[in-house]
């Protein structure tokens, strides 16, 4: 049973700001959440973020720890972080922090109200763990999920499988692994604000033998609920600039994989406008695959930030709304029926599935038969998910 | 690609009953939807039911069928269906129009404003069809799907590879199938009001010998959003009742099974309070079995409407609607990922995932971290999902 593999125990530490001014307050206040979390989950501190520094609450060990550029204190332990600098592993660690921590301050520096983002780091038993940071019901974004983990342990049957279908080469017997990553999806409030997903991960593989295989995957898309081409292109042009120093065939090449890949094939339609996608880069060589993989993850805030400043105060009523609702019950479809991530995810024994469903609106709908009348802005975009564009006009 | 299935064409009639005394009207309106549906979809007719009769309104052939007993014309030629009354699969036509117009009919007259179901009867290119009921948006029910399917053709390979890991022993090369059921998802405006899925299928698979294999499958069950002991108490007590005279096991042994099919292992949760859920059964004969099937079948109306009338009126506030919408979020996510129905569906040659996918409610919510607090009336609910109740003290 796949059930049991949930049953076990996760460490959850949660830091928290409260501040409706933007400015932050300090607060001793430890709240138990209770057993009741993946039936038998242990929550071990619940604090408040002050400035940069972390105030221990657990017990009457009190730790500072400087969290300048991070969310949280990192899952691997710092000093291990240091000692390893010219380890991959840890370079990409360092790197997904940065990147989370990033993404995080800008959009919230968009929330008018000073909302702010819920940070839990949280440990999983079967090795490694994560930061998970949620912003919800925020005026700007209704639930804005970014996420990194690092973990390892021996890979699941069920990876495994799909890992040799897609062509790796992997040996028998049991297969230690490493991954780390950072996953994000941010879906705004504002309709004209369109749903933008990211995730760059680093993967490790080791054989019985002590070969090591390694590889980098990732992709940026975007998800508009009305179509406005100047945003598709400048978010294209955007992924296209960070892709061409590497390699100018990797932007068409990847475009034309994320097509393929974000699409929904009972519905006959893409999920979005599309962006980039890859898997399986093992090369030219570790150093310039990190580099690009760096650089992409670099290009999440200037492809999309302009977007979101340009219409979160643009106008917008029910029709608009119930729209977007509906669109974002395709998301749904899309995540929970076809998204090769959410399914390793949710069956990785010992997997954070609220860190996995995150990713999910806060709110969906579905209608019997919902067809945009022709002519309509709804049935515009409708048309552009059916055929994919090439939106830089190559 | 799974997507070429789905770009052929569906003849679509649709009947459609406006009005908002309970009274019929008459109308020649005919309007075409476009064939901007799966893609190429042509709609034949839209027709208005007036009283029992269908006044067929698509060019010059006017054409009076009584549909008494029905919500539409039967998928098979009546003429072919009454010549062949001791066919299985006749009888099984049949029963599942009768259902699905006595249940549509039941719901109806629960409406306070008088909402009716609306029609859509369609054919699949690959053999047979289907007609889809759905009420959308009533005051009493939010959105209410009954469909039935009458299909024939080549059993798809996902669907052989599964019967065969459920031990079933089919041969090599083409298998031409038969299929035909009655499936239906209640979603209930108030909270109150537990939503309620059933479906009763019969299954025939010919082998190149020309050996017949042949089984029935199905289930009813509850998913509440609060709890009422006397509503599962008289849910179960209903199904046992239609079991009982068939075989004392079945109930017990059918409780279980659909305690264990109903099960979300993410979350660690039961979807709802159970019913009965069987598949495979193929004894003791087939005359035994069918009368068992239409037993329960018949069960579905008093297992339920008691329940809707009790509660269609009671008070609710946005805490309780914001629980209920939550709550859809799950049965979204057991829908999309786990259940075999669905996947069957969506994988299918020519399916119309309209149909399949009218199972989900109109909206859901997904919030991060929603446990709800020690003591409360939702946490009860949860506390009952994890550990499967015997509601009969059996």
């Amino acid at each position: 049973m796949i059930s049991k593999f949930f049953r076990n125990n996760v460490r959850l530490i949660r830091r928290h700001i409260h501040t409706a001014t933007g400015s932050n307050r300090t607060s001793s206040l430890v709240r138990f959440i209770g057993a009741s979390f993946v039936g038998g989950s242990i929550l071990v501190g619940y604090n408040w973020l002050k400035q940069n520094e972390v105030h221990m609450a657990s017990g009457s060990v009190n730790k500072l720890a400087s969290v300048t550029r991070y969310m949280a204190e990192p899952i691997t332990d710092r000093k291990a972080l240091d000692a390893n600098q010219s380890d991959m592993k840890c370079r990409m660690e360092e790197l997904v922090m940065k990147i989370q921590h990033n993404f995080c301050r800008s959009l919230e520096a968009e929330e008018h109200f000073g909302k702010k983002f819920l940070v839990d780091r949280w440990e999983r038993a079967e090795g490694g763990g994560g930061i998970t940071c949620v912003l919800q019901d925020g005026d700007v974004f209704e639930k804005a999920g970014v996420n990194i983990s690092v973990v390892h342990g021996n890979l699941p049957k069920g990876a495994i499988q799909q890992m040799r279908s897609r062509g790796k080469q992997l040996a028998e017997g049991d297969l230690p692994f490493f991954a780390v990553g950072v996953s994000a999806v941010i879906h705004p409030r504002n309709p004209m604000i369109p749903t933008i997903h990211f995730n760059y991960r680093y993967f490790e593989v080791t054989d019985s033998t002590g070969e090591k295989q390694w590889w980098f995957g990732g992709g940026t898309d975007l998800t508009p609920y009305y179509l406005n081409e100047e945003d598709a292109k400048h978010f294209h042009r955007t992924l296209k600039e960070a892709c061409d120093p590497f390699d100018r065939t990797y932007y068409p090449k990847f475009k034309e994989w994320c097509d393929k890949y974000f699409f929904i094939p009972h519905r006959n339609e893409s999920r979005g406008v599309g962006g980039i996608f890859f898997d399986d880069l093992d090369g030219p060589d570790a150093e310039k695959a990190f580099d690009f993989v760096s650089s992409c993850a670099h290009s999440v805030i200037p492809s999309y930030l302009p977007l979101v400043q340009r219409h979160k105060n643009d106008a917008y009523g029910t029709r608009q709304r119930d729209w977007q609702l509906l669109r974002r019950g395709r998301y749904v479809e899309f995540n929970l029926i076809y998204d090769r991530g959410t399914k390793f995810g949710l069956y990785t024994p010992g997997a954070r599935y609220e860190s996995i469903l995150m990713s999910l609106p806060l709110q969906a709908k579905w209608e019997y038969m919902n067809i945009p009348p022709q002519g309509t802005e709804e049935a515009a975009v409708v048309e552009v998910l059916r055929k994919p564009k090439n939106w830089l006009d190559l």
